[in-house]
């Protein structure tokens, strides 16, 4: 059995690892209860594993991405043991169950591939294959936000504040983080303020992304959503910094909600956009933004108790994602270079390089 | 005793009155622990005022004027039994700690200005009188509603959805509201989908304006506060509706936090923005926006409990309001009438009208 990859890298802190393999299963750092509560599951079925991304234990596209293709080393064990002739055919719909389990980050699909292609391939016991394949997936992650990080600190050099939404950090991805990354590499660049939105109604920058920061001793200040116009009005800020859930062929971006309102604000403030994400993020096969499904989550997200009920007349319109178009992006930073001003034909430097 | 306003005024819905005189004391509706628990307090004292309007069991820039009149009242009562030959001199700094009780909205001066005039003038004892003029300063506001409403209401005409941010209802009001009356007029003229932001951090809209709305039989739709740039992109709301704290001479205005983020939003979709607020928060004293001082909140309205120690890193920012610029707004709707696209110069017909 291979290595549990927490002692496989040592590039990365391995505090904030949100999922890892270990002890023939798959470690996962439930984020629903940060930060008050640090708790880790066990995850050995399929089906922990699906329930686990639909509720939002595991979040962040490359997370995601990771945690599902960990699930399909659990799902062919489970398809193997009970027929050693069929399984390829039985773990069909266990990977559908995986694609299907959230809509809009492409990461998930673009892993569940990789680790089709292996099933495809592989002979006799699948398990020990396809946990490389796995952790092949969740390392490449790892690199790619180590190189990410290095792009985007050459664009953040001699700023000296940024604004990022949501958790594009360590815990949305195999580690080290897309947008937090950045951020990351760029403190010894002389960064010195970092804001973070709240990201309402799931509170990711609120639960998560300042207290990562404060995992690596990184000072932050939190500020509520509709701030970051007050926030840019007056000047205190030169970047904006996210992640991305998915990036279409021209360059247009779905993240978390509330990304395009800011990348709005950034237009009209002289504010710089970036958007960091690995190649892994984009949807060769979409044209434009329009064509994402956005998903939709529950109104319990943002309803009091109270309005939960039949006779309630105040309902909710939940949103998760939303699609920042190119024209406002500035920078597009992947593992494999960057994008300045991204549209159709100067993303497709991405596409074959590398 | 003047009779309690609750049944001299019969224009309002009585259910929805944040602050009312009864039983020679204030009776006032803690909007902290709404819509849970609809709670309301006996404030017999001046420190009970200044320390409801403090902690905001009630907010709202008129409700807050409306509040502190009432408290001088009781100043009054108090100063007179402790000195009747010097209680004008004695009430001074109760007037001073009513002023400097929240220091963004003006109304509170512009209360305390008039209760001051009847200090100056009363003789004997002075506690019918000023309830007197308190009154007349709650139900000259509660006028000035549904005068607003009616100007408002035309401009909205056609219109089949808006949003509102913060709230800006009967509760923020001596009754009826400013934003959310020319809401309620409008829904005989079609009005259809009222959007409401959270209005984080203290969710105002979540807590307050659904609830008030609910309470009158009118549905909304709650959304996060980023939201709002996604809802405008996709052509959903025709205007932005929102109050005011303080308004300049030249049209500037503070409202809560997040309005001038949505008021750029506006301008980037073609949505217009109205401004609707009683003369009352005129303040022709100051000539635009940046002299507007913007009280900044504790940090715990933000951060998680686990952050509220010396050791923690996170921080936050609170600024609780900001200044929408004159040129971002299509419409100051008062009592006195409209201002389309106000500036120093248009803003000056309601200066000495009426």
């Amino acid at each position: 059995m291979t290595e549990p990859l927490s002692t496989v890298n040592s590039l990365i802190n391995t505090s904030l690892l949100p999922v890892t393999w270990h002890n023939d299963a798959i470690r996962l750092l439930d984020q629903r209860y940060l930060p008050d509560t640090v708790n880790y599951h066990t995850l050995n079925t399929l089906e922990q594993v699906v329930d686990a991304i639909q509720t939002m234990q595991v979040r962040g596209a490359p997370a995601i991405g990771i945690t599902a293709a960990y699930g399909v080393v659990l799902a062919a064990r489970q398809r193997f043991q009970e027929s050693n002739h069929n399984w390829k055919t039985e773990i069909q719909s266990d990977l559908t169950a995986l694609a299907e389990s959230r809509p809009t980050a492409v990461n998930l699909n673009w892993a569940l591939n990789q680790m089709r292609n292996e099933i495809c391939n592989v002979e006799g016991d699948p398990e020990s294959i396809l946990l490389d394949a796995a952790i092949q997936i969740h390392q490449s992650d790892q690199a790619a936000n180590l190189a990410m990080a290095d792009f985007g600190a050459e664009l953040l050099a001699g700023s000296s504040a940024v604004l990022t939404h949501c958790n594009a950090g360590a815990l949305a991805t195999g580690g080290y983080g897309t947008a937090l990354g950045v951020i990351r590499r760029s403190i010894d660049n002389g960064l010195q303020d970092i804001y973070a939105t709240e990201t309402r109604p799931w509170s990711q920058g609120a639960r998560l992304t300042v207290w990562e920061l404060q995992q690596d001793g990184i000072p932050s200040t939190l500020i509520s959503d509709l701030a970051a116009g007050y926030l840019m009005q007056l000047g205190k800020i030169d970047w904006i910094v996210v992640g991305a859930d998915r990036i279409t062929a021209n360059g247009d971006t779905a993240n978390k909600i509330g990304t395009y309102a800011l990348a709005c604000l950034a237009k009209q403030h002289q504010v710089k956009f970036m958007v960091v994400a690995p190649t892994s993020t984009i949807d060769w096969d979409i044209n434009n933004g329009q064509d994402i499904p956005i998903e939709q989550r529950t109104v319990a997200e943002l309803l009091p108790d109270c309005y939960q009920n039949r006779e309630s007349l105040v309902s909710a319109w939940n949103p998760v994602f939303d699609v920042t178009p190119a024209d406002l992006i500035d920078a597009v930073v992947t593992e494999k270079g960057v994008v300045i001003n991204p549209n159709h034909e100067n993303m497709q430097q991405l596409r074959y390089n590398g």
